[in-house]
């Protein structure tokens, strides 16, 4: 037998509206931000990637790249040519409207019609803060099991849009998918859900095209 | 090309104070605690299962398991015999040494060799985090990928043990071990490397001899 014990409660007010102006403020510039979150090695970066590539064409797209260390992802960004910034946390798990306010001011997004903010890779904290975003998009890899939705239940009910990656390996890790979508849907029961595999480059189109509308759909507003 | 540019710095010097006065008190107790760590489905708990299965006829053994939310992993380990104890951190995304206390007061360890804290799946957080355990151990999955080290450096430079997962499943993610050690030594020299699969038992035993030792060394200090 085991007990269950409350051991800390976290209020986050000043954040909340921040981030509304921050919000405001993108759709007074038509500028759409995304919020892309997910542990770290759900495959964040290659998800980007292949939205690069199918929406460089039609939107002009900046990068923030937020990361406790290193600059491995913006490199790999920057090798796309479009605009990146690599924002270092300084040891903070998450990005918040604050903190993301002023990578766009560094980064200047006044021309830009795209802005995603890779979040630091974590499945808490970054749920838990606006930053101000249009739409927030998370990623659950196959590999993290079929049970995340259990144990982190926020980050699965603040986001609008769910990405399976690494669907491809679903017998080897014994994932569930069905159930998966099961624990997601009473939690957020609007929830866009895409199996994907970022990788083999299966699932995009139908992810992206439903980027393609929300951009449109924030852009007329 | 991209910028790099500093966002927050954290000051955490009161939890330091907290911790020193959780060990010396484990210390004289003769109770072992170990900090387990590592990203959402690294296979904490799986490898969690195995160390009970390999040390519970010579150490008396409790573990206390730290979730945002849910319980699946408590009912798992309590299945095994073992005391446990589901800790619920009301949002946060790791334990610290505080709440660490608090839990093992609840649990009442004071007959107990080995204390288990399974931290958050988290692998920026809990880092930075001093609980006053014996020794930090800490889970790197093969699917996370082998740069993980240059993302999230704390976590590799605090701990004492890393246990690389999964890794039956290198070849499919394309992880580069060698190049993973490389990272790891450069932040951390000492660091004891284990490669295992605990979900077929690989590689386990020569990780529970190490952590056999450990709790040897500690009880005759």
């Amino acid at each position: 037998m085991y007990e269950i014990y409350e051991t800390k409660v976290n209020v986050l007010r000043d954040n909340d509206e921040e981030a509304a102006k921050v919000r405001e403020s993108l759709q007074e510039k038509k500028v759409f931000l995304l919020n892309l979150m997910g542990s770290p090695g759900a495959g964040k970066t290659t998800v980007l990637l292949r939205m690069i590539e199918a929406l460089k064409d039609k939107y002009k797209i900046g990068v923030m790249e937020a990361d406790v260390d290193s600059a491995v992802d913006a490199e790999k960004i920057a090798a796309t040519g479009v605009r990146v910034i690599q924002l270092h946390t300084g040891g903070s798990c998450h990005m918040d409207a604050d903190m993301t306010a002023r990578g766009m001011e560094k980064m200047n997004i006044d021309d830009l019609d795209l802005v995603v903010l890779e979040n630091v890779g974590n499945l808490v904290c970054p749920a838990e803060f606006d930053v101000g975003a249009a739409k927030k998009v998370m990623i659950l890899s196959v590999p993290e099991g079929d049970d995340k939705p259990l144990k982190y239940p926020l980050m699965f009910t603040v986001s609008d849009c769910m990405l399976i990656n690494k669907i491809d390996t679903k017998e080897i890790f014994d994932f569930d998918e069905d159930r998966c979508r099961e624990y997601v849907r009473k939690l957020n029961p609007d929830m866009e859900i895409f199996p994907i595999s970022a990788l083999h480059d299966e699932g995009m189109k139908e992810f992206t095209d439903w980027l393609d509308r929300q951009i449109c759909l924030w852009r007329a507003q």
